[in-house]
């Protein structure tokens, strides 16, 4: 029997993704799907390029000018598969003010902290700070900053939490999907959702059950003459220990005590 | 001034991650360069398609006859990026078996569970016990199965652990080098490597120097009649919890005493 399926956190809509100035509309597609993956919808994008620009060209700047009611290109919605629906519901702005209006906390991912009072935090340490914000209602944002150029001193200003990512001190390269992943990732995991839906049911054997099977097994070892000058009691005990630390399941108990009674059974019949 | 660098702990040389049956060169570029920004350097290959395949068709299977002194295709050193080394040094071998004969723990990535006695565990819960087995000498293992078709019932009965990504329990879509990024994410994280290197000098004001400029503050506000009927003892203990609470630095309290100077100043010169 599996259980059903739990259902997310409804506090878990008041936190905001935000990538502000992103050059190529595929990465907006990968970091749609890297969001609903962890159970994140609600994406914000500040003056994004929409046009698909080769990965190697500079793309033009945003123009403030283009309708807000936009339709992002087939390139963001191949990468994005299931998660188009984080896309349709994407909201576009100009700057990113307009994006942490109604914010609370607002996060900043950069690993440099430049000119600024809030003191670098891991993602580990600053979730629990966001996820009792999101639960009282308050509006959250995690602002990603452009793909090669990172966030801006002024973007990292607007912001009041700095989060860095840390990593190997002599080599760092995460791309937008992958810091994506990783922060919607812990954001999740604090959240602590059951997995009991993925679970098969456990039927992990009693303190009583494994005892049963041990004593099985030392009359056996009794009826062999196993024992001989070993110390039956230490070594009875490690079976014990051994046993009991492995998660033992009833059908293994079954499995193993039918063995010992076809031993059992094979011993006596012998001429 | 900024410290360091910090060293990455040797131990993390015991943990190698194993990559079974990838299809397409490119993602072990990829899962290289994942593994590298979190501290790890030890790549296994089982049985992989070293040909450039089209990511739409199914590719040749694994020849056992080809050499083992391998050059991987250009395809995984242009997503490996500066993890080159890590390619370079990758072990690949025919079996998951062969693979996993030095290991006492070895983590099946995998959401289902299957006939399988190891109950799932998060990357989480599991990681503990893995950066113990590393830290003590032990070669641990981590295995990711095929992009498409995910680990075989023999590959995860050839393993100790089951490991499971939670998230999303209506969609759920990590791909390779996003599993392994988030899996190697948490292994770092739980290294509890310092994050000195990137952090500027912490001035933070004390106890006495927050409570000058507090006073300071009340002084100013006595000066101009701003308490008539308010409670100037609830207001000034707000103003107290507020600075102690903000993180206030040495620097922010000179500006602020400089400010309330040039105040008292600029009154006492009124005409």
């Amino acid at each position: 029997m599996t259980l059903s399926k739990p259902s997310l956190p409804a506090y878990l809509d008041n936190i905001h993704i935000v990538l502000t100035r992103t050059s190529h509309p595929a990465n907006i597609g990968s970091a749609a799907r890297a969001m609903k993956t962890m159970g994140l919808h609600k994406l914000t994008l500040v003056a994004p390029n929409l046009m698909a620009t080769p990965m190697t060209e500079t793309p033009p700047p945003f123009d403030p000018q283009q309708p807000q009611s936009f339709t992002l290109p087939e390139e963001s919605f191949i990468l994005a598969s299931g998660a188009a629906d984080v896309l349709e519901n994407a909201r576009i702005v100009a700057t990113l003010e307009e994006a942490l209006a109604d914010t609370t906390l607002s996060c900043a991912l950069t690993s440099r902290r430049r000119e600024i009072t809030a003191p670098l935090q891991t993602p580990r340490q600053l979730v629990p700070e966001l996820l009792q914000a999101a639960a009282r209602g308050e509006q959250v944002a995690l602002v990603f900053g452009n793909e090669t150029f990172g966030m801006s001193i002024e973007e990292v200003q607007a912001c009041n939490r700095l989060m860095t990512i840390n990593g190997n001190p002599d080599y760092f390269s995460l791309n937008l999907a992958q810091a994506v992943q990783v922060v919607c990732y812990e954001l999740f995991s604090q959240t602590d959702m059951p997995m009991t839906h993925l679970q098969q049911e456990d039927h992990a054997a009693t303190h009583t059950q494994i005892k049963g099977m041990i004593d099985h097994m030392e009359s056996l070892m009794h009826d062999v003459d196993f024992f001989r000058r070993r110390n039956s009691v230490r070594l009875m005990r490690r079976m014990q220990s051994l046993f009991g630390r492995a998660n033992t399941q009833t059908e293994d108990i079954d499995i193993l005590r039918g063995f010992f009674n076809t031993l059992k059974q094979n011993l006596k019949d012998k001429p």
